[in-house]
C-alpha cells in the first residue's frame, strides 16, 4: 500500500522531544512499510532557535508555537513542552483546528483531563497521553481498551522511579535517606528540588489519571491523599523485611461496590516479599490491576526518560494518524464525577515503628493506646537502640481514622519519644 | 448516547466459553454505559444441548456452528471451540459473511494466522485473538499497537503456566520433576498426557504468534526450535540459584540487525535472579519486550483459566463491536516471509551439569574436550554424589554447533556417566 503523509508539529524539544523527533527519523520508513504512514517533522517548536539549529532544519524551527498548532500543513500535534496554562491552550486550539493531540503532560492530564477529553470528543479526534504515566509503559492503551470489560476491583503502582530507586538504596545497601536521595540526584533521577517526587505529588498526579480510566470517573491530582517517604528509615525498611515485607511507595485506587466510593491516595506500603510489586527494583516503575476476572495483571518498565517516553508517544501518534485517516478516534467516554472514599474511611493493616524509652511500664503504656482506639495487635518486636528501644507494631485491620488517633496520643506519651513512618499493608 | 446492539455468536461453552458468557452477562450494562455497546450473547454452538440447558435458554443453544456463522441476527462471532481444521473453516466463513472473529484458539493461530489474518483484512473487519496467548494478560494489543514504532530487539516469555509452576516447586521446595508434575496434574495446571506443556510445544504456537507480531513476519509453530523441561533436575535448579540464577522455561525470539534473521526457540533457560523473570512464580506467566527505545518491558498476570482468558476476549469483542459500527479494522499489515536463523547459528553462555566418575584425571579430560570444541570455561563446580561426582560448568560466550558437538563428544567419554540439562544463560 502507498504511505499515507502524517506531518507532525512538535511543541518543545527537551529530552523526550528530542528522542522522539529522533526516534520518528530512525524508524520512518520501517513504520511506513508496516503500517502504511509516512511520519515527517513538520515543525518543531523550541524556546530558543540558535540552542537547536544543529539538530534541526532551520524550516522546521520555530519559536510560535501557536504557529504549530494553526499551521495547516500540520496533520498531527505532540505536545511535550509542559507546565500547565500554555499547554491547555495550545492543545484546545490543535484540537479545534480539526488535528489530533499526543501529550506527555501528566500535570496538565491530572488536572484538565476531562475537559480536553470531551473537546477531542466534540472534535471527533484523538487525544492520546500514553506518555503521561509510566513512561516507556504501555499501560494506559491496555486499561482503556483490553480491560474495558473488566470489573477492576484495584490499581497499585510503584508510579514514581526516584522514590524507588531511594528505597532500593536504603532496602539493599541500608543507606541512609538522606544518602540515598543524594545519590539520586547524582544519577539525575531526583533533582536538585526532590519536593515532588519524594512528598509523593508526581505520584499523585499519575494515580489520579490510572483511576480515571479505571474506573470511569473524573478524578484530579488534587482528589488524591498523598504521603512521601521522607519519614521511612532504613531501619523501618529492615524490619519489614525481618517480617517479610518490601517497603514502596505505591499509588492506589480502589473501588468499593457496596458503596460505591473509589479511594485514590500515595503513601508508602508494605507488599509480602511474593508479591510482584515486591521485586520492582531501583528506577522502575510498574502498576498492577486486580480485576476479578483477569486477576492481578502487572505491567512493568520504564517510567522515564526521553527514549522511553518517546516510544509511548510514537505508538500514539502512530495510533493517531491511522485513526485521522480512517476519521476515527478513540474515546473514554463520559467520565462521571467520583464518590471519593475520604482517607479516614479506609482500613488495612498497619505496621508502626515507635521509638521509646527503655524502662519498665512503656509495652503497657503502649499497648493501652493501641487498646483504647480499638486497634488490634498481631505482633509486636523490640529492639534496643542506644538508650532507648524500638517497638514496632503489626496491626490487625484497622480504620484509618482509629490509627490516626492512636498515633496522636501515641505522640503525647512521655515515654514515646519518636513515631516513625507509618507503612500501610497491602493486602493480597 | 443510545447503546448500540452487537450479538454474539460463541462457538463452544467449554470454561472459557461459560466463563465468557458469565462474564458478558454481568457486565453488559457497565459496558453499555461506558462504551455505547450493548453485548447480547444470541447464539451458543454446543455438542450437547442437554449439558448446557440449565445455564442457557433453548433458543441460544444450537449444536449447528455453521448455523451460528451464517445466521444474519449475529453480528459477531466468538471462537472459543478449539481445535484446527473446523475452527479455521468456520472462521474464515464468518469473516466471508462480514462477521468479525474473536478467538483464544492459540494453536490455529500459529498454524494458520496469515491466511486468517488476510481473510480479516479482504473482508475490511477484525480478527482478535488476545486471548490466544498468555490468558488473561494484555500482550498483542501493546505489541501490535503501543509498540508499532518500537525497535524491538528481543521478546523473552514466561508463556507456559504449567512449566513455570513445575520449575517453581523444584526451586522452592527441591520437589523432583515427576512429584512437581504431580501436583501440577492434581490442581488441574497439567493435563494427564502433559507433553504438550513440559515438551515445550504450547509454548513454541505462542512464541510463534509472538514473533509474528514483533517482528512483522510470517513465523509458524512449526518453525519453532523446542526443548522442554524433562531432563531438569532439582539439583540443576539449585546448583543454578547459587551461582545466582532462576532456571524457567523461556520462549524467546529475536532479530539481528547484521542479518535481517529472526530466532524463535523454546528451552530452559537462566536468567540473573534480578531479571524481572526470575521472581514470576507458579503458574504465573510474563512477557518481557526488549525494545531499543523503550527499554525493557514486562507484561505479567495468569496465562489461563477460564475467567482470565474469557476477560482477554471481553475487551476484544468490546474493540471489534466499536470498530465494526465505526467501519473500521485493526490490521497487522502484510507479514513478510521470516527469515529463520537455524538454532545451529545461535551463540550464548552455557550452564551443563554433568555426573561424573570420581577418580583422578576425569577433569582434565573432560575439560579437553570443550577446548577441543572452543567451548571456554568461565566457571565449574564440583559436588560429590555417592559413588561420582558432579561437575557443573558454566560457558564464555559460545556457539550452539560447538556446544553441542562438545555434548556428543562428552556423552561419548567413559568417565561421563549423564549429561544433564542443558541451560542457556538469558544476557541481560
Amino acid at each position: 500500500m502507498a504511505a499515507i503523509q502524517v506531518r507532525i508539529g512538535v511543541i518543545g524539544h527537551g529530552t523526550v522531544g528530542a528522542a522522539f523527533v529522533r526516534l520518528v527519523k530512525q524508524q520512518a520508513s520501517a513504520i511506513a512499510a508496516r503500517s502504511g504512514v509516512q511520519l515527517v517533522i513538520a515543525r518543531v517548536a523550541v524556546r530558543n532557535i540558535d540552542a537547536h539549529k544543529n539538530s534541526l532544519a532551520a524550516d522546521v524551527l520555530t519559536t510560535d508555537a501557536e504557529f504549530v498548532v494553526n499551521d495547516p500543513t500540520v496533520d498531527l500535534v505532540v505536545e511535550v513542552m509542559g507546565g500547565i496554562d500554555q499547554a491547555r491552550g495550545l492543545i484546545l486550539k490543535a484540537l479545534s483546528n480539526g488535528k489530533p493531540v499526543v501529550t506527555a503532560n501528566k500535570a496538565l492530564i491530572a488536572t484538565h483531563g476531562a475537559e480536553l477529553f470531551a473537546a477531542a470528543d466534540n472534535a471527533g479526534i484523538d487525544l492520546l497521553f500514553e506518555a503521561a504515566v509510566c513512561g516507556g509503559i504501555p499501560l494506559i492503551r491496555p486499561l482503556r481498551e483490553s480491560l474495558r470489560g473488566e470489573p477492576i476491583r484495584r490499581v497499585l503502582g510503584i508510579v514514581n522511579g526516584t522514590t524507588n530507586y531511594i528505597l532500593t538504596k536504603m532496602s539493599e545497601d541500608g543507606a541512609s535517606y538522606e544518602d540515598a536521595l543524594a545519590s539520586a540526584q547524582q544519577l539525575g533521577y531526583a533533582e536538585s528540588d526532590p519536593t515532588a517526587d519524594v512528598e509523593g505529588l508526581d505520584a499523585a498526579a499519575k494515580i489520579s489519571i490510572i483511576a480515571s480510566i479505571a474506573f470511569g470517573c473524573n478524578v484530579v491530582a488534587g482528589d488524591v491523599y498523598s504521603e512521601g517517604i521522607t519519614k521511612i528509615t532504613a531501619a523501618d525498611i529492615a524490619i519489614a523485611k525481618r517480617l517479610g515485607y518490601a517497603v514502596k511507595l505505591l499509588g492506589v485506587t480502589e473501588f468499593d461496590k457496596a458503596s460505591g466510593a473509589v479511594s485514590v491516595r500515595v503513601h508508602p506500603a508494605i507488599v509480602s516479599m511474593q508479591h510482584p510489586l515486591a521485586s520492582v527494583r531501583e528506577a522502575f516503575n510498574a502498576v498492577v490491576v486486580d480485576g476479578e476476572a483477569s486477576g492481578s495483571l502487572m505491567f512493568y518498565g520504564r517510567g522515564a526518560g526521553g527514549d522511553p517516553t518517546a516510544s509511548s508517544i510514537l505508538g500514539d501518534v502512530i495510533d493517531a494518524s491511522i485513526n485521522l485517516n480512517k476519521g476515527a478516534h478513540a474515546t473514554l467516554g463520559v467520565l462521571s464525577a467520583p464518590k471519593l472514599q475520604p482517607m479516614s474511611d479506609t482500613s488495612c493493616e498497619y505496621l508502626l515503628p515507635l521509638e521509646v524509652a527503655d524502662k519498665p511500664g512503656v509495652l503497657h503504656a503502649v499497648t493501652g493506646v493501641f487498646a483504647r482506639h480499638n486497634v488490634s495487635i498481631r505482633a509486636a518486636e523490640q529492639d534496643g537502640i542506644g538508650h532507648g528501644a524500638r517497638l514496632v507494631f503489626l496491626t490487625h485491620n484497622a480504620g484509618e481514622a482509629a490509627m490516626q488517633a492512636c498515633i496522636s496520643e501515641l505522640k503525647k506519651l512521655d515515654v514515646v519519644t519518636h513515631v516513625g513512618g507509618l507503612l500501610r499493608v497491602i493486602a493480597d
